[in-house]
């Protein structure tokens, strides 16, 4: 059985509920607070103290992005983490990102709004306001971020991009990320979260 | 021929030096300063402004840990990216933390030093100190981040850690760190940079 430590509102989570549910499978999720994450018991799961935490016999992991890896590697290799060296480079760029410029930008704003962590307000506003010009390029001209088709490049991107009006980013101003979050909405088994797909919008 | 827009000094572009040279490969290197990067040329190359940058005939790629990814799956598959999924998810966990805390944290701290980069010291700090017990605590049982061998994992997470003296980190509070920057120096056809080895050190 695989054991998912989470939480309802954590984009990180959602990254890997979706491969899940995508994947067709079952899983226990174990709702993990901020104070849960740093037992002993927990941190001898993750020392960094950070949800999502995957368990599944003895195999234990850490990292959204590196749960997605694995996830891929198993149960869709090629079709989600790459056909080609080339398709696996593509999909790292946003792998990449979704750790560092994805996190740092648009999902601290939000964190500051929801849950009141200290955040460097300009500095995550910067972030942000350099990669979202990135993706919008990029999902300008094509469907899926690598590829014609759902790889863990969406998986990983896509949560704190749809979840960015938590922050105050208006995605209106954003079209291209905003259709590909409605296209992966859309899919069949999505799971839905507190804030995708929006309110009325969808 | 393999392209590769660098810097000396960047520990992003020794990634992917370090790698080739592994590989045993010849590369066209192209300095590339902070002014180089705002080009529209560059920008073409990689719209993020940021070295390194790699161009192979028609095959363009940017960000450090995404060169790896493609080369390890192109020259090393299995060896460098993991046997197994388990092992392609624990790779990808240091790919991640590279991409984020080794960055965000050592990078910095360096980058203000050395290159006068605006920088939130505090926060920079505070992510330095989050993350160096974790890789401290992982490799003192260890002599590879994952697996018995150099994979991928090492060649991203190596050189801001080796160079964090740079940003006045004291590597002999991290002797398990120390260590085993010191035994990727000591690979065949590694490639020296300014600062590691360390003067003296070894």
């Amino acid at each position: 059985m695989i054991r998912l430590y989470a939480s309802e509102m954590s984009g990180n989570a959602h990254k890997v509920r979706m491969a899940l549910a995508f994947l067709g499978f079952a899983w226990d999720e174990r709702a993990t607070d901020a104070a849960a994450r740093q037992s002993d018991a927990f941190r001898a799961i993750n020392p960094m103290a950070q949800i999502p935490a995957y368990v599944e016999d003895d195999f234990v992991l850490r990292d959204s992005q590196a749960i997605l890896a694995f996830l891929a590697a198993r149960h869709r290799p090629g079709e989600w983490d790459g056909h080609s060296p080339e398709e696996r480079g593509a999909i790292m760029v946003w792998l990449s990102h979704s750790a560092n410029e994805i996190f740092n930008g648009p999902a601290l704003l939000r964190a500051e709004r929801l849950f009141g962590w200290s955040v460097d307000t300009a500095r995550a506003q910067a972030v942000t306001d350099r990669i979202l010009p990135i993706v919008e390029a990029h999902l300008a001209a094509r469907d899926w971020l690598v590829g014609d088709r759902l790889t863990i490049a969406d998986l990983a991107a896509s949560p704190y991009l749809a979840l960015a009006p938590d922050g105050g980013i208006d995605l209106e101003q954003w079209p291209a990320i905003r259709d590909w979050t409605r296209r992966i909405a859309a899919l069949p088994d999505f799971p839905a979260m507190p804030g995708w797909p929006a309110e009325g919008g969808a």
